[in-house]
């Protein structure tokens, strides 16, 4: 690989990060006023995401240590954001369930992001709006694949 | 604004969001491997980015409570993954700066996921690749702009 490929590559990764980053900075302000951190709010992010999860399963979409996750699961039921119940099916797991207050603050962080983003799309013109969406779909799902790929081999 | 450009603007959010995240996978390992946690790990980029900073300057890019960030300052520089060091010019201020096992850390995940990113980018037709390029510097180009514009009306 060439040094130009290289360079090219690490600004994909800067892209992609600084995108991510400048949209997280949106909602940021209902966050610091609820005082909910930034990883729990990642925590509530995938519990509407993925459903009701065991601690397993929350600390590996996490990728955090079980004992941290713990933690941030103790706060949060505290605060009245999660609950943890036993599962009916089998009754030695226990899964987290977001609460409606949960619900609400990360529906409230997305509409002001998409608040942000909807400014950022009339920066483009009319007819290149939806090629944006297009690209990142594209884009996410081409990385989902090659993601799962090295999954298999590796 | 109609519900069908609800929809879309979500599903651009939920684009850009999945990119990081299925980005953020890769070199996993190795911050697991060294026992660097999710908030070090973004600290480490920060400094990395930014330079030499203050802990008013951390807390502040990396969105946490001053308090959280000055755990994590203990945990990373007993590490030996960062220094504090009192400013040259005003002995009152301390900085953090990254040292070269840090760096060393920093540098391991970012090729990490420029390798997997290499790999995405081979899934399109070589004609279309510097295209995916520019499409995410104008898209974080423009965020930036509306970012900044929207921090001086607020």
């Amino acid at each position: 690989m060439v040094d130009a490929d290289i360079l090219f590559v690490k600004q994909v990764e800067e892209k992609i990060r600084q995108s991510n980053t400048v949209m997280y900075r949106h909602g940021r302000s209902i966050l610091t006023g609820m005082g909910v951190s930034t990883p729990q709010f990642n925590a509530l992010l995938t519990l509407q995401e993925f459903g009701s999860l065991t601690m397993g399963e929350l600390c590996k979409h996490l990728f955090t240590a079980c004992s941290t996750a713990t933690d941030l699961a103790d706060r949060m039921e505290r605060a009245g954001l999660v609950e943890r119940v036993r599962d009916t099916n089998d009754r030695r797991v226990v899964r987290m369930n977001l609460l409606p207050k949960g619900e609400e603050i990360v529906d409230a962080v997305i509409s002001e992001r998409c608040q942000f983003l909807r400014e950022v799309l009339q920066e483009y013109p009319e007819e290149e709006q939806p090629k944006v969406l297009q690209f990142l779909q594209v884009l996410a799902e081409r990385m989902e694949s090659v993601d799962a790929r090295g999954e298999v081999s590796s």
